[in-house]
């Protein structure tokens, strides 16, 4: 049996649709003929790939297409935010399989917490008619600072009860899977820069809701930062503002312009709000306070952005959240505030959107980072192992 | 004659010194023991790799230890400042074999500034005893936002009359060379990483003097941005600053940090002081009105990259720029002004440090991306095609 290290690449062009021939395989990967038929023969034998119909020919005998077996791994996704949290569970070609909404408090033990999410897992499972033992791997988003490497949140204020609690931990238990743990607007990024952005090279996603954050994508990678932190703006300062932020510092971005700053002033003019969804409801009813408050806050957080900017002359930023439904309001607030600071040659290509994917952004993402993990030379091991 | 591309990896292997026989360039790039020493006999007959003694070896005849010629190609840097250059001549080895510091002024014609330079380069050449018809590459640092791609300043507001000149054209028809034109702040950032930090993922370089710049490396790579301008961060909002910049804006960083600032509040006081150079060295013999005035620009920086570390969470900042001899100074302004606003969590594993090549950081920068692109496939392939 072929190894993982050489089978990977093969696998990767396959599913990419790069190479899907044995001669566009020896083509792209300069490999001989007859080695790429033997490998190719490997992921036939392993079930990792199928060949179904036939190529365009110069000549000679037509050549066999092949694509990814999307039946060789199952894929699930705990995508758990403050209040709510989504599921998913995807085929290795990352179609959708089922996926769900709950309401949740991610503020309680870890344990506890991934217990529940696990059951509503396998709910999803046991729906499409698929066994857990199936499962190679899972991908949990968090609302929190978390070091890739290992799973593992680190001072995470929303959740302090999961500081140091290693994620993958509680799931090697229980499935034959690699546990992935990322931040919720990470996925939230990789997801929008894969479905809707995959040619731009550096893309920014703001989460703008109750807190506000922001995935890196560089180079069409994620920059997770030194210590998981890259992207926590919600405590930059914005100028000009010095209102009390709960982190014990004045003028913080989420302090100015999060959903509870938004909802307490709207509370003091006499409207009914406690969180941005409330907020985000009366603007999108037509409240004209609830309007301006959206747009102020936009404003901020594009002021913020503008120094984002021209720091890192973005190619685009793509707005999520749940004020993104608000978007013509949302766009204009955050376009003026980038529009009266940033410098002119970082705006000139720079791109400002609503997401597209909406709540769906983290699940996708998650399962993009699942396939390009099962792919790698690492994750198809693990794949080769569990066949053995 | 193997192509560029089959030979590239191996040079580039050897040129790192990660593997030097031919056993051990068979086992990091899987090729079979006889396709290496085929490659190898090519860089060997091509004069691009040479042997010497012998590596220790378990049994059988010693192995032969392969390195770099050195002799193979000359790189020419002209690191143009807005006052100064610094021009060096090195070998592929990346050796300097002579440099040079000279004043000058970057807001001329972009013909007449390269033509100067040409000259200062062709002096270097001839004092080392060495041919212009051995030259592979030229890399030009300019104060400017840099297309990379094309090798053109663009909308470059210290020197306007080089808006869309491409650099590489002027030396195309003088030299067998490629020519590559980046950043200055660029070029520092690069040679500090390589230097003196080539283990850190994450790392931005500060240039504090005449304007204030940023070069960012992420995953051990430059980041230009989608415009070439990422890094511009003198024109970030300074929280509660006002003071008017001559962007047409306020309360600009380099409106408050900058050594013209710096220069004209000092002479408000009394003293005599016209530029960031004039500040430092008031402030280096002891002057106290001029070390206050240091200390308050270092503390400004320090709010800005507040925001920045919050955002980026980078593993290390390293200042450089005619203040960084003051480093005593500056890194404790700079320190607390981080302190007082960036995550803790980001700060956690941040080395805040003063250059340690000084001066030479742009061209050990500039030297380093030209032994990588000819090392690399298509910098290969331009030194076969000469030598053919």
């Amino acid at each position: 049996m072929k190894s993982a290290e050489a089978l990977s690449p093969l696998l990767q062009r396959i599913a990419q649709g790069s190479a899907t021939t044995r001669a566009e395989l020896a083509r792209v990967t300069r490999l001989s003929r007859s080695s790429v038929s033997q490998r190719v023969d490997a992921l036939l034998d392993n079930g990792l790939v199928i060949e179904e119909g036939t190529a365009p020919s110069s000549g000679g005998r037509p050549a066999l297409r092949l694509r990814i077996n999307a039946e060789a791994a199952l894929i699930l996704v705990a995508d758990l935010g403050a209040t709510r949290a989504r599921f998913a569970v995807s085929d290795l070609a990352g179609a959708e399989l089922g996926s769900s909404d709950q309401g949740q408090d991610i503020d309680q033990e870890p344990a506890k917490v991934l217990a529940w999410a696990d059951g509503q897992l396998r709910m999803l499972l046991d729906r499409a008619g698929r066994q857990p033992a199936d499962v190679r791997a899972i991908v949990v988003g968090l609302p929190a600072p978390v070091q890739f490497a290992t799973g593992t949140a680190i001072k995470p204020p929303l959740m302090p009860r999961w500081d140091g609690y290693r994620v993958p931990g509680y799931f090697a238990e229980r499935y034959a899977a690699v546990t992935l743990v990322d931040n919720d607007v990470n996925l939230m990024a990789l997801g929008e820069h894969r479905a809707t952005y995959p040619g731009l090279e550096h893309l920014l996603f703001i989460k703008a809701g109750t807190g506000i954050g922001c995935g890196i994508i560089v180079s069409g990678h994620l920059h997770r930062g030194a210590d998981g932190a890259a992207g926590d703006v919600g405590h930059i300062h914005v100028p000009g503002c010095d209102a009390p932020c709960r982190c014990g510092n004045t003028g913080c971005l989420e302090a100015v312009a999060g959903g509870q700053a938004m909802a307490s002033h709207l509370t003091a003019k006499g409207l009914a709000a406690a969180t941005a969804r409330d907020v985000a409801s009366l603007a999108t009813r037509g409240d004209t306070l609830a309007r301006q408050e959206v747009r102020a806050a936009a404003q901020h957080i594009g002021e913020v952005l503008a120094a984002i900017v021209s720091f890192a002359n973005p190619s685009a930023i793509v707005v999520g959240g749940s004020l993104a439904q608000l978007d013509d309001v949302l766009l204009s607030g955050i376009r003026a505030g980038i529009h009266a600071r940033a410098l002119p040659l970082a705006q000139r290509s720079l791109r400002i959107e609503t997401s597209t994917l909406g709540e769906r952004a983290g699940t996708v993402g998650a399962i993009a980072l699942a396939q390009d993990r099962l792919l790698s030379e690492e994750g198809l091991d693990h794949l080769l192992r569990i066949r053995r």
